[in-house]
């Protein structure tokens, strides 16, 4: 899908009679208000003045040193000096591949991919080779084979992209034993990893693994960080970790790009940060969105067709569902979009019209009672076009229940 | 200047012992607290859940409705949907070189020009061609013999990049007459002008003139603002206005770059313009900037050297001083940095080390006290300079006032 229909797309879902599985939007209705008004009433109480000014470009002290704290939540020492302060998470993308890549210059990433990332490769017209993830995430023995071919061409990538935890889109944990041997690879190679991990504190099960930038010490990796997801996205803080060289590259390219981030939503997320609750609010959304991906997989249990698969991610915003390979997951949007609820069809994390019949699914940003009906509505839209698929093709091969009036599946009884 | 050694300054004068007169801070000292406080209170009771979370990437309907009504009070009438919401004015100029420069493209920009433009613009790559300014802005000779000749090549430029009105940072002001001939010269040669507009509305004297948008009406004219200069730089919140084709490329670089600008500041300002008063706050702000752009020039005759030349700026926030040519302004720069004073050395402005011997002086980000102090010192060691290389060169030409105890020119008494 281009980005323009995918914007399109996107201002649809935003309709209010939409059910929006589609965007990747934190819930922000638990927030406690009294930490807002705490934080504004400091603010007003005479530092307005500073709120309204100009900051430095690489961000506020303040704000760096708690990033350094976050981080240090994920086990990962971080020196306050090597983070840049930048206008969310995908200005941290935007930066460092503004950085990195000239035009040409190979990129390496998941396949899928964070869609979000590729219009910001496109921009800075990189060539981006999708490596295939499988239940334990990004494929070494592919990634291996992948970097030997390229040398051979006397080419090397200039960076792997991963978002290793809790990936966007596919849901899926790079395992210890890859995470390990991806950083191995890098080193041997000489090639930087940017690890892009929103999602690490998200965890609803299993066991917490270290992250890359943890296992590398932060010579060959580059970590991109956001509040988006356990503060706020409207706020649009994110961060670089990057060793000194490639720092002075990104702060450069920030202040080309924005001067600075916004004053007031560095004062405001610093003193939250600072004030240490953060956890107890993180500990609330793993508790509310724990409940909501069980209420997705439950429906796509009773509601998607046979064939169809899924997973169930240890954490994060995003499930990735695979339809029986005769749908495609853009005809079924329209249709979808009808009878209102929407996704993000597959071919959005894919550089070449792979993922046609794969959908990502949120499940942090609406109520579970939408979630249900919201996966309902789509297992109608899919039994619908097997259904034409079959009568079109007189195609036996696959025997579906039929449909009651609702659109849902006739269960024997 | 380098852009990195212009940061290293730039973080040098952001320390409390300096008077800085480099950077272009507006004065957020006496914004209305109360204000501040009602919308932060407005926003806790039922919003807070809303401005935590992500908005539309073309900005919300509130602030887009509040930009045109600014835009209105300078004459100017916008289509709300041909509105984009940046992150400051430093993204709308990143996002419309983005969108119209492929690398070696031309692009034409004032002599001197906004020194925080060229980083970005060489990050795009583009190949500047400046065009001479004298005390009614961009001469419009040099810029139609320029095309000429560009065309005679072959090239054509792919757009003008001006700040026609109290120019950053030369201080002046285009002609009505250049204004026209200006949106002349672009419709007859099908050129884009990207005028940039933060100072507009901060006018101290003299008649107020019709921006190119205005005359043009928004053909050949994409407009940049900003509410950094009349609300708050801290809010990070500019504008592109551009006709459909340009609109729909700078919001999809708009989605590449930050994906939005915050939901919390856009909230904020979006509801204090809509409340009406903030032309008030402006006039406000012009009655302090007037009487310190007149501390500005007064201590300038009194300190500054034999031979130093300066403009009054009718608005705007910075004076372009021009000292002795066998002066340099860089060399300058850390001495009076050693005398606790900065200013931006002129070759910042220019692609090809002119302006050695300017330097961009502000006057809206201190008191006045410090501003008039700030000149004695800049004066001093303009005088120490000169001395030193009288003695060096044995030159009798330049008769100068010998210095008292102080630094100061001892006057005939």
């Amino acid at each position: 899908m281009r980005s323009s229909a995918m914007r399109d797309m996107m201002a649809i879902t935003a309709r209010p009679e939409i059910i929006s599985l589609a965007g990747g939007l934190p819930d922000t209705s638990t927030f406690p208000v009294s930490a807002f008004t705490e934080e504004m009433a400091r603010i007003a109480s005479g530092k307005v003045p500073e709120v309204l000014q100009y900051g430095p470009t690489e961000g506020s002290e303040l704000v760096r040193e708690q990033i350094t704290r976050v981080m240090k939540a994920e086990d990962m020492l971080v020196d306050v000096a090597d983070v840049t302060v930048t206008t969310g998470g995908q200005q941290a993308i935007d930066l460092i591949t503004k950085v990195l890549i000239d035009p040409g210059d190979v990129l390496i990433c998941d396949a899928p991919t964070y869609p979000g990332a590729l219009p910001t490769f496109y921009s800075y017209e990189a060539d981006i080779i999708q490596i295939e993830c499988d239940a334990d995430g990004m494929r070494m023995d592919i990634l291996e084979s992948t970097i030997a071919s390229l040398a051979e061409q006397g080419r090397k990538p200039k960076f792997i992209y991963s978002v290793p935890t809790f990936q966007n889109p596919g849901g899926v944990t790079l395992s210890l034993e890859r995470r390990k041997r991806l950083v191995q690879i890098a080193r041997e190679n000489e090639i930087l990893i940017v690890e892009d991990n929103p999602y690490g504190l998200l965890r609803y099960e299993g066991e917490t693994l270290p992250t890359l930038y943890a296992l590398d010490g932060g010579a060959y990796v580059v970590y991109l960080g956001t509040f988006s997801k356990i503060l706020s996205a409207g706020l649009r803080i994110g961060w670089v970790v990057a060793p000194p060289p490639i720092r002075e590259k990104v702060v450069l390219g920030k202040g080309a790009s924005d001067l600075c981030t916004s004053t007031l939503t560095q004062d405001f997320a610093g003193h939250y940060f600072d004030k240490g609750h953060w956890r107890e609010y993180v500990e609330d959304l793993i508790g509310i969105y724990r409940n909501r991906r069980d209420a997705m997989t439950g429906a796509m249990s009773e509601y998607f067709p046979h064939g169809a698969t899924w997973n169930k991610p240890e954490g994060g915003l995003f499930i990735w569902a695979t339809m029986p390979d005769v749908l495609d997951t853009s005809d079924m949007l329209a249709k979808a979009i009808g009878k209102g609820v929407a996704f993000v069809p597959g071919t959005s994390a894919y550089v070449d019209g792979r993922g046609a019949s794969s959908m990502r699914l949120n499940f942090s940003g609406v109520r579970e009672d939408e979630i249900i009906e919201g996966i309902r509505r789509i297992g109608a839209v899919a039994r619908e076009q097997l259904d034409l698929y079959e009568t079109m093709t007189g195609s036996q091969e696959m025997k579906l229940p039929p449909l009651d009036a609702d659109g849902n599946p006739e269960r024997p009884s």
